[in-house]
């Protein structure tokens, strides 16, 4: 594949992603929508469709990472780092693009909330946070749960097959609806460095009104966790498999 | 394909897919339904299902677009509109006619929402209504929700492989639940001009006592959006694929 | 296939789909389980994947029928009523012994039931009922959902091939979760005689304490409401394809 | 295969099977967690993706088993008992690994839940546990589910094809969900020697503060019931296919 097309790829991909992602905690965290108050399996199956809906689209042009954890992962598998920098470049560049989308979809809803309710906080629609703000078991969820997900990518072959089977694509659609349900309690489950960094920095730099902190303290787990655990997945996969 | 078999899938897939649909939003809302109040979840399966059920049925006669967004998105990316007014023709006597057989389906319940709370609306049942009145918002969620919808579908090789595939057609099944659940807080997401336009026709000259209005002046963001996002998809994937 | 791999194929099948449907009702209404009042969408899910599991046991022996509308629609499609009587023999035998067994799974909390709330009915568990008794919109009620299932299962060509594809079985499931959450509002959604009937004559003949009347004056409606619409499939099936 | 790719690969696969299924208990009952109080559901789903999740990581080693009844299951079917007790000893050893797992990525939750209600028992994120405790009753709940669970699995063939098929595993998974959701209200669906029993003694060995009894006196049930309903599916699968 191209370096274009990588980029592009990725690009339109990781922002379909954080377009659904984003979009299914906005409708459920925020007033007038429709799914306000529709629960966590709701904000879990909306990710997984995200992820299912952007890989379907990336796939033909870059075999659909959207996910430096799984780019990396791959990398360590493969021993080929050449276009990491592309995968990188445009899922962060997609990730920011996908938020600034979300709040367009949204943008009703976020100019109804600040005047409703002042100061409510909009930063859990971008990024994720700790229920329980502990870094050492922050960053250890966040390291099992990517190795949750770039494991079994791994293990199926998919470092060659995702661009060219919808079953491939509907099987990680749901791995992630399943990491979201049963993982993503304690964190929010990042489990993808551009999927939290880039809407973070959409966050701060969109002029949404009254939209709270952008807690930046918290903001390097989510990119080190999810990375050692596409790491550590590489490299289990290249010992047991 | 020939004329006639296009005229007649359409009709016949966009007919269930409205059954489905508009029948989903009746069992949540009507008194007297075994999933009254349901939540949000069950609606947007329930359209996605009604995609699934709809789309299997017409693809062996007519490919299954059941929406002339992707009819749109289509005739841009391959160039030829030679048979796109027998795919809108047949969408929109569809909407209509599973407009009318959802009404069937639920007779009863129409019935005594009349008698026991009169003037309960039943619109929302047909066609969508936003949270927020602000058409330009408006607007730009159905422009957004539409590309969600399209582009994934023209990515992927549906303009030639949606007949042939069933995988393709759970994950175009499981794309609509994601945009539901994700993107359909604004507006309802109608994302499909026939989906809204018909049903809303049905809702105007159906016999249904108490009705309620059938709300002509919002009616054109919901034809008007998914054109454009449908067009846009085309547009994109022209440039970008 | 044979007459006996018909018989013994449909009986498994239509067994474990009725173990798993009437199981997920009992599993909502009955008190002292896990699932209680967990809401009509798991009892869709739970109903498709009971079509699911039955089918895909099936499928090798008798290509996983499990009911006479879609064998009848199927021997209107091909004019071909050789073997019919093994199939709605075998899946009117299914349905019974099907009921029997979900008895067994929850056989403590019927003793239990029965204990604490003396009276309570429990023929919802095994058969349906409809929310507003209405003859004539129960009855249409049921032919069209019949429709729903039956015709895209005879469009898509399920008639030759089910037992071959594990694709067309997950389609399938999915489509009875849809028909189950968009056209079950009024009647419960038999669209299947022997999924009524069968657990009907169970709930009859069990020794289940306190179990209420089995409610004969609507069993027919189940019966040729399915029936009605799986002969009307194959009808518009050979006009329109 | 060899047995030590058997082996490890059942130990990697049923691990994530328990860190999944596990977790979402977890997620579900826990305080400080997004999933508290997301309902039965949520862990239907949960399990039947973990399923997919261990199956599919598991699949190209060892052909993803993850269960000593389906390993019996099928060594009655094909009548070889070779490498038997390489899959079960990777099962239960997996299966410990797993709940390890699944109390580090909670371990702020297990912490937090000592301090704020002392006592609050944990072992129902570990193992199963009637709702009413009736040993024959349960007993019969057991052995009826997993025949739900194992005897699909022979008839469509998976002995041979689960290790190539993503279809299968897809297919697989949602089985798994049904039977949380249909038959698992009255015992919690063990339907897994070493789902239950390598859990419950990572729940006795672990240093988890309050955690309550490990509720040795069921221990057999879920042992014994998986088992004889492994079994039982190879004795019916040999007489009816």
């Amino acid at each position: 594949m191209s370096n274009g097309d990588i980029f592009v790829g990725e690009v339109i991909g990781t922002a379909i992603l954080i377009l659904f992602g984003a979009g299914v905690v906005a409708a459920v965290v925020l007033d007038h929508s429709k799914a306000k108050d529709a629960g966590w399996a709701v904000i879990a199956f909306g990710w997984g469709f995200g992820v299912l809906a952007g890989a379907y689209t990336a796939a033909p042009l870059s075999g659909g990472h959207l996910n430096p954890a799984v780019t990396v992962g791959i990398a360590i598998d493969t021993g080929d780092w050449d276009q990491v920098h592309f995968y990188v470049a445009g899922q962060m560049a997609g990730a920011f693009l996908g938020a600034v989308l979300c709040w367009l979809v949204y943008f009703a809803q976020f100019q109804a909330n600040a005047e409703d309710r002042s100061a409510q906080p909009t930063l859990g629609i971008f990024s994720t946070a700790p229920e329980i703000r502990h870094p050492v078991a922050n960053l250890l969820t966040e390291i099992i749960a990517t190795v949750g997900l770039v494991l079994p990518i791994l293990a199926f072959g998919l470092t060659e097959g995702l661009g060219q089977s919808g079953t491939a694509i509907l099987i990680v659609a749901f791995l992630v609806v399943g990491i979201g349900l049963s993982l993503g309690g304690p964190t929010g489950y990042a489990i993808n460095p551009a999927r939290d960094l880039g809407p973070r920095i959409a966050h701060a730099v969109l002029p949404i009104p009254n939209k709270g902190t952008s807690d930046w303290s918290y903001s390097w787990i989510p990119v080190v966790g999810p990375l050692a655990g596409g790491a550590l997945s590489g490299l289990i996969f290249n010992v047991a498999f």
